[in-house]
């Protein structure tokens, strides 16, 4: 197909394909003239995937060419690309606000996934964000933030499971490397948005007098 | 104390202490002379939650302008000023892709919702997210997403319990504001670090080869 019929089946701007191609987000139609070049089916798929990354999962050009730089890697190791690109989607990290406290915050950390029993390699960039979010909470005076993400720990083990799951349901390469970064971009904002309905469900079952109010999603009632 | 003692204090450098004074995000001194003001222990602890809200919580000035103005409101409404808040600190809203597609989609997550016996009112802007983000999945063709995403719904239930009782931890009213925020942005960044390592757990458990081999945080085996 032509670039206006990609733009057609996409919903992309014929300037915004351009400038995607440009930036190597998109690869190169096959040349049929100096001016002219021919699309494909994984043109539009590819487009869709970019689209979803920046619009959706709010990630900046520059991230999206690091995903797509892995999954379209001539690279045979599968294990390496695979890690590079959970690297690449990993949320914006923390930055400690103490660095003093972050090395014993960070072995608070590692000491709940040994009881809990997690297997993991080496410090795992996680370990340094929830090493950041105990400090702050220790300055800010949240004693009990720990047992919070105790509790946080024991119940997103599951997360996991279910997230291996979808993976798992995929045998193309491909698809695995798709999958990878569509569960977890998408899969982040899906368990946040989650996160509010939750609080507001417990809410409403706890203070009944709140959930009549309108506009309310998260309360609890100091009047009783 | 001086400004100089503030920042010492705090961490937080005097000029920068100066602009959230002239932001608002900071009340100002009590003023001793044209050009000097005593601070408190309270400014003390506004300034950590400002710094905890852009540095670890990722929130722009402006995100934080809004929801210290919730917090500081003289309004006597707690009601009102919970909702105003837990607004103030939703995460950014996907943007649908496919706006013909998008309300299909929200009924089925309103479904969903009913399915569980989650008690909501109105149409939650975590709706609206979560249509968007099933949206881009279907154009995608993953159309096992929104298996996925009942999957988590059932899993984040129980999240909405630790969430409530997090804040019914909390007695005295600017505890309970200051608590909305804290748990929301710190605890929103700790599910995602959870949900990493958790997923490595799990490819661990699952991929024994895969864990050996360093780099590798998901995976799967295709070979196998």
């Amino acid at each position: 197909m032509r670039i206006g019929e990609l733009s057609k089946r996409t919903g992309v701007a014929v300037p915004t394909i351009k400038y995607y191609l440009r930036e190597g987000l998109l690869p190169p139609g096959e040349r049929t003239s100096p001016n002219q070049a021919r699309y494909d089916d994984g043109h539009v798929q590819r487009l869709r995937l970019v689209r979803a990354l920046i619009d959706v999962g709010g990630l900046s050009v520059a991230k999206v060419q690091e995903i797509l730089a892995t999954v379209d890697s001539p690279d045979d190791d599968i294990d390496k690309r695979l890690g590079a690109m959970q690297r690449a989607v990993l949320p914006a990290l923390p930055v400690s606000t103490h660095p003093e406290m972050q090395d014993a915050a960070e072995q608070e950390i590692l000491a709940m996934i040994r009881d809990l029993g997690w297997r993991h390699e080496g410090r795992h960039p996680a370990v340094t964000a929830l090493g950041a979010l105990l400090v702050t909470a220790q300055t800010l005076g949240h004693t009990r933030f720990l047992d919070h993400v105790r509790r946080y720990a024991a119940i997103m083990e599951t997360i996991g499971v279910v997230d291996l799951d979808y993976l798992a349901g995929h045998t193309e390469l491909d698809q695995v490397l798709e999958s990878v970064v569509v569960g977890t971009v998408l899969g982040d904002s899906a368990l946040l948005a989650l996160r509010r309905l939750a609080q507001t469900n417990e809410s409403a079952k706890r203070y009944p007098r709140l959930a009549a109010a309108e506009d309310v999603e998260v309360g609890c009632d100091p009047d009783e």
